[in-house]
């Protein structure tokens, strides 16, 4: 088992979707990461920035995982991340209605003494320079580093990005990105292109439509679940992420054939992200029900075709 | 192996994709689903209705693959059904330019005496009260009757439509009429209500992301295989159908694992039909070919994750 490392957002997020609204709850992509990876019991780390304002309960729940907040900067004076957003009726898409960077805007990561031999570093989504200031920071390369991004930095900050891009093992983005990112609308060239950027495996995902997995010329795919009820998709793509770099974290085994049980693992911890609103559905997951959901996904999708 | 009774249109069609365009080619639901169910070596029949426009040699393509043409009725004086459509981009959507009924305005489907016998009935997208005499002339109730339809009956002609899913095993759909004729748009909610008007199964085709096939509480997934290039996806869904009720029909079992099978195997013939203008693709098919993708599709979903 391998430490691992996070760096994300930790924030406030205020959401609506058809089925009611949120006041200000504990949200950002280095929570739902951590919250994930956390359900195979590796112990991790958190490398962020809170304002004054972040209740001091919102870490210890964290830390009652087995996820240090040692890395998560306190600015007194400052006032944490806060994004609100609305679903339209399909849950597909969504309107931000409010994105105030805050502490977040002038954040400069530090990575703890006690996480800088981390084996696993997951790179949430952050400026491409944040992202890149951490990787720096970490004396020995570390056995797989995973990035997931959004289209904002290939707007924004494409050639940071592109830097910080050459630099990982697995990326993590969704269909219309690979898309940008590429300039490809085929996912199996627009994977091609992307190896060529620097990593070796591409992981694509695409919401209700499951994930793919592609290692040149290799390709897997792991369904989403359908689901009978989607309450609250926000930080599904998260959850997905931290299930992912948990699972290999856990296994110390980075093969292909790994991954594909990583993509599964990740899909089906998503599954259980988007049931309630925020992270309530992971901070009370049993492991009896992730299994029995394990079950689902394999009875889903496995069959017995005879070839000749 | 039984035999295989199809309904559908027989027509001309011209198309263009971003890849070029064509002029009247072979076309129509109940070709596309003859030349997949073909893949499997049974013996089947159209039932449908041409012009004395439509060229002689056509119809001999199809009986050269062991299709009966008998049940398609030539109209000497009358003009074959001709559609013409304009793709988009993104292959996703497209234009319909023309769609000229010509002799399918007045069809009067007569089952030939010797497919009056079929075990296996495919009900290809028509207007319901086309399905519902084809139906009606089968004196004994076949083994398995799947139906494809599409919103335009449903906007249309829904009370013969609801008529005629009441008498089926097997919809097939798309997510989009799914949700339309359910009023849910979940899908597994949809399956459930569309349950309720008289499939057993359901097959919800989700294009470019796969099928799902509900059988009440159960579901499976077959991904729709990643491709480099889609070229033309006139056919698809009926080259999956032809492909399901094919597979059924050979192997004379439906039960819901082998209906997994059946899935399959229309979702690896569909997966071929795009890759050419038409029907060329699915006329130079060699069961290695087949084959060696069925084993893709087996690689592209199949994993091995250890349940506790």
């Amino acid at each position: 088992m391998s430490k691992l490392l996070i760096v994300g957002t930790v924030a406030f997020d205020a959401i609506e979707t058809p089925f009611g609204k949120t006041d200000k709850i504990l949200g950002g992509a280095a929570t739902y990461i951590s919250l994930s990876a956390s359900q195979f019991g590796i112990g991790s780390g958190i490398v962020s920035v809170v304002g004054g304002d972040f209740p001091k309960e919102y870490l210890q729940r964290l830390n009652a995982r087995n996820i240090s907040t040692e890395g998560v900067e306190i600015i007194e004076e400052g006032k944490t991340f806060f994004w609100s957003g609305k679903y339209h009726n399909d849950l597909n898409t969504r309107d931000t209605l409010i994105t105030d960077l805050n502490v977040l805007a002038d954040f400069n990561p530090v990575v703890p003494a006690n996480f800088k031999d981390a084996k696993f570093l997951m790179l949430g989504n952050l400026h491409p320079a944040v992202q890149m200031a951490v990787i720096k920071q970490i004396p020995i390369r570390p056995k797989l580093v995973v990035l997931d991004t959004m289209n904002f930095w290939m707007d924004n900050a494409l050639d940071q990005l592109m830097e910080v891009i050459a630099k990982i093992d697995v990326i993590t983005i969704n269909d219309e990105e690979a898309r940008q990112l590429s300039g490809e609308y085929s996912l199996v060239k627009a994977a091609q292109k992307i190896h060529k950027m620097g990593p070796k495996y591409v992981v694509i995902k695409k919401g209700e439509h499951g994930a793919l997995l592609f290692n040149n010329g290799d390709v897997f795919f792991a369904p989403a679940l359908p689901l009978e009820e989607v309450f609250d998709p926000t930080g599904a793509g998260d959850t997905f992420a931290g299930g992912f770099i948990g699972y290999l974290a856990k296994t110390e085994d980075i093969s292909f054939e790994n991954m594909k049980r990583a993509v599964i693992a990740g899909s089906n911890l998503a599954s259980f992200c988007v049931e309630k609103f925020g992270t309530e559905r992971m901070e009370n997951l049993t492991n009896e029900e992730i299994e029995k959901r394990l079950l689902e996904f394999k009875l889903l999708t496995q069959f017995d075709i005879e070839l000749s």
